[in-house]
């Protein structure tokens, strides 16, 4: 009942504003609004008060309605007024950065609202990974909406750091009432098409979450098994990469997200699926997955998606819808039970005022000013908000991730395997999470590629005598490392190495030579990227926080991390392959067509190693 | 954690029948889908099983994939396959029909969802009423979800035979958990834009509801009230009547409920919105609002609203999704925390096995096939499934309801008020439910409306002594009995009289002299519609139950509705102008601008007596 009286006092505030009876906390007047209702632009003003939209003056009808009375007016000047930004699917730990850089980052390109699965730090560490997460984004004006990791790890018999069964979901939220929005990409898909009773009772757990959805990730999926996944609810997919498949999933009732990430760009290949039938875009929508901070610096996060979706020949106020209305249908954010605060989407009464200033309608550069909240948050890609101060609670979270490379010794006897002639190897594609497979002759132009347990698994068998009296880690091959070889990574004299390799976080070393690559691997340390050459550290990047995430500012990151990609683009590994996302995506077992794992070279499509 | 298992098994099956473990219920081949996601139409065949649809193969992708197994196969012949037609809002006592016969009717026309506002016998027998509604309705297997009359009585001062508060509200829905929908058309606008406590109560009260949503009805509104009640969180109207106001509502984030009813036939004048821009009939849907039988076995109900969109220009796939995914993603079907056999609005697994055939496109007839959660309820316009008989339960509840008519007694002399010339005049407008005013010099043409206070008010007042020594009757006059003049509605030599005058249900009697009136209300007993021509009763529709509806089937009140309307076309009411539903809405207080109540002739703009 408290909460229902503080609900109408809300909108008794707002109604007031509304009818002039109170003053509006900020007046935007002059502005170009973006109707994504109403689908089109258009001459107005808008009052804001306690964070909410409480009026919307149209030019075309409402001329003769007086300026409401407000405590600060802002001069639009003109400029294009949209919606905030709505990111549907993405993995903060793929910035490498704490949740509350991340939203700083993400403010500044007008992202206002985030879907975030924390899939990879609950891999390492767990439910306890997540509660770190959400505690630390609190300290900023993001609004991160944290989905259940679904998958923990990835496969059911993945090395990985930790593992959330259906129960361990339940607890956790029973534990954190409405902290958990909603269940993170089910990648299982084997496990939903043989509807195994673990994996449904997960899907199930979904009910307990604040929206009661399910996120999905089906690269390739058709067909039957198409049908089964659509049938359990899975209501999104991130992973088309193709027109065909994307129909196929959009026809079945799942939202489409285009994503335009760092190591995946899908945008320009899956536009013309709306150019053709703009209706299509009222369940489409815009993710970035997996943004390098470097990338969003330079090019921004789901305002780079608008720009590329305009280029690509989609109507500006519909790409702005697809960024905007669509994610806020999809996520229960345009209406329902979602209070005022919660309702996103639109410039519209009784919606969150996340407003953006754009200078124009092609997204070139980041928005002019963000708010959150009703607040100015940043302006012209600079941050200009409040990020609250760690506090002992959550420096105490930090603190448990801590620690979390646990290595094998290792010799460079294990890293010293020979090719095989007609081997699978693995097909590695820039700007494509699938890889391909490719059997040569001869080992010309290829790479060497292991994957090496890291939660402990390896030192634990080597210290009960896996290695015999043989080199240390020779032992594990087969069982805690895994080796193969790449095509289309072209790395010379060196090798990098990272603790994140997608999605169990072993360490993925990948090289033109043994020597380097055991330096690489010695080099993490307690987390990071390192990049070898001739036996040399050239470049790294810390990752203390479960081997995933630095404790340095987004921009000194993305500085880390341009330096870092320098160094390898003098090594060899030329554009358009990211050398950081080329590599710890390889372990991925969850998208076709071959992957790296601890075991060896494995074949998604069969589910079998090669 | 029971229903949570029952959830595993549901999906478990569906999955199982979408990979072809387990046999369909039943296949439907050789269709072409309208698939509203895609927008377009494409041939294929659909799988149900339980209720729902496990499988959707498309013949462009999935030609490969071998037919389901299945008890039953329904060759399509290559009919259209649609989503059931959802109604957004209608309240079925408008029909003068019980919900279980309003079922039959309506699913004979396709729709297989509707939104009920039980706002009329709410208003007559409070939720004892609803309760009857909820229970007759469980005998059909139409989808009936009951919205909470929000404003009983329509406004605080009318005269109604009920009220609920919003503490009325939350213990009966305490007392019956998730059968209450939604919070029904919010028509105290008047309270919105007031901010109004009791009113704000009961928008939050709408917390408490399964959807959380709160309707709208908001005629004429604009400006700074318009944008307080869409502060408030009101989510759709259906009172629109020009696309300049059209737009106005659906750019503050509310949906647009095209209304093609029996009285108010909106739909030509705002199809242009979706024509000119179809990207904005993703928030725009269909409502009857109020439907005679008659109207929907010769014309339909929202098959008539299909075929006349398409008429009107609007693409058949867009008019379609604005019949089915519109109204889905709208009140929450769509996805969200609803399991399989509730989702709607799409032929897409997972999805409630809602399904209808048609021969073309420009639904010109009824569906020749119509499925209701997979089950067979109607072929060609008739219907084919099953309604269980009334137990003694719904009996009880519906003997509650008899015996609702309490009348005072009336002489002549209380018909027989003179003629102001230059008075304010109701004048009609065929097919539109607001009215205008009128000033004539003389009465030429016009005619005699009262409103006679029927829910024991007058008669208490009388008993009282209100009526002094004078005729029976006349001492009520102005205080529950309201006297004024019409234009527009051309009855001679006789009267009209009926139980339903919206939203009280009062006593509405219209006619050219004060005898026919007298004995026309006379006449109407324990309810119904009455015509007297010549001092004679010449056509009756019995309406026992609250006055309201009747206890025959919907052909029987057909056939008597339209005996009733060829002889009021005898006494010269002409078409467009309905001669009930004509009569019916003119107390109605919250539609603009000139109204009839127990108290006189009320101007709805100025919320004042003329």
């Amino acid at each position: 009942m408290a909460e229902t009286a503080a609900l109408a006092d809300t909108l008794k505030n707002l109604i007031d504003v509304a009818e002039g009876r109170a003053p509006a906390d900020m007046l935007i007047t002059n502005v170009c609004i973006v109707d994504v209702y109403g689908h089109r632009v258009v001459g107005g003003r808008v009052a804001v008060a306690g964070g909410c939209i409480a009026s919307v003056l149209f030019d075309d009808r409402d001329a003769a309605v007086p300026d409401p009375a407000a405590a600060e007016v802002v001069d639009g000047a003109g400029r294009y007024l949209t919606p905030g930004l709505i990111d549907g699917h993405l993995h903060i730990e793929s910035s490498n950065i704490r949740p509350a850089e991340y939203a700083r980052m993400a403010l500044t390109r007008g992202t206002t609202c985030a879907i975030a699965d924390s899939h990879e730090i609950a891999n390492v560490a767990g439910t306890g990974g997540l509660s770190f997460m959400i505690e630390d984004a609190r300290r900023a004006p993001l609004a991160i909406k944290f989905m259940m990791p679904s998958c923990v790890p990835a496969l059911p018999d993945e090395q990985a750091g930790a593992e959330i069964s259906a129960a361990d979901m339940r607890a956790f939220m029973a534990a954190h009432p409405r902290e958990v929005f909603g269940l993170g990409e089910m990648m299982n898909t084997p496990g939903v098409f043989a509807a195994d009773g673990e994996t449904l009772a997960r899907i199930a757990a979904a009910g307990d979450t604040v929206s009661g959805l399910v996120d999905g990730h089906a690269p390739l999926v058709a067909g039957a098994d198409l049908n089964a996944y659509a049938a359990a609810g899975i209501i999104a997919d991130h992973e088309c990469t193709d027109p065909a498949e994307a129909l196929d999933k959009l026809s079945r009732g799942m939202y489409l997200m285009l994503r335009e990430g760092t190591c995946s760009h899908d945008l320009d290949v899956l536009a013309p699926l709306v150019v053709e039938d703009p209706a299509r875009a009222r369940r489409c929508c815009f993710a970035t997955d997996d943004r390098a901070p470097s990338d969003a610096f330079a090019e921004g996060m789901i305002d780079n998606a608008l720009r590329r979706a305009v280029a690509a020949g989609i109507d500006p106020v519909t790409a702005v819808a697809m960024a905007t209305l669509s994610p806020a249908e999809l996520f229960g954010f345009d209406h329902g039970h979602a209070p005022a605060s919660e309702r996103r989407g639109a410039v519209a009464p009784g919606k969150r005022a996340d407003l953006l200033l754009w200078d124009d309608l092609t997204f070139a550069a980041p928005p002019a000013a963000v708010y959150a909240a009703g607040c100015l948050v940043a302006e012209a890609g600079r941050f200009v908000g409040a990020v609250a101060p760690e506090d002992a609670r959550l420096r105490a979270l930090a603190d448990e991730l801590r620690g979390s490379v646990k290595l094998p010794a290792l010799s460079l006897e294990a890293f010293s395997y020979p090719f095989r002639p007609g081997e699978a190897v693995i097909d590695a594609i820039p700007g494509k999470a699938i890889t391909g497979c490719v059997r040569p002759r001869t080992e010309a132009g290829l790479r060497r590629i292991m994957l090496i347990e890291r939660h402990g698994r390896g030192a634990a068998a080597q210290a009960a005598g896996a290695d015999g009296d043989g080199p240390a880690g020779l032992g594990l091959v087969g069982r805690h490392i895994g080796c193969g070889w790449v095509r289309g990574y072209d790395i010379s004299r060196g090798a990098i190495a990272s603790t994140i390799g997608h999605d169990s976080h072993n360490v993925c070393v990948l090289g033109d030579n043994p020597a380097d690559m055991l330096a690489a691997v010695r080099a993490v340390g307690q987390g990071g990227h390192v990049l070898v050459r001739d036996g040399e550290v050239v470049a790294k990047v810390d990752l203390p926080l479960g081997g995933l995430m630095s404790d340095k500012t987004a921009e000194e990151v993305a500085r880390e991390h341009d330096a870092f990609v320098a160094a390898a683009r003098q090594m060899g590994i030329q554009p358009p392959l990211d050398p950081i996302m080329g590599v710890i995506f390889l372990p991925l077992p969850v998208i076709p067509a071959l992957r790296i794992r601890p075991e060896g070279v494995f074949d998604v499509s069969a589910m079998s190693y090669v």
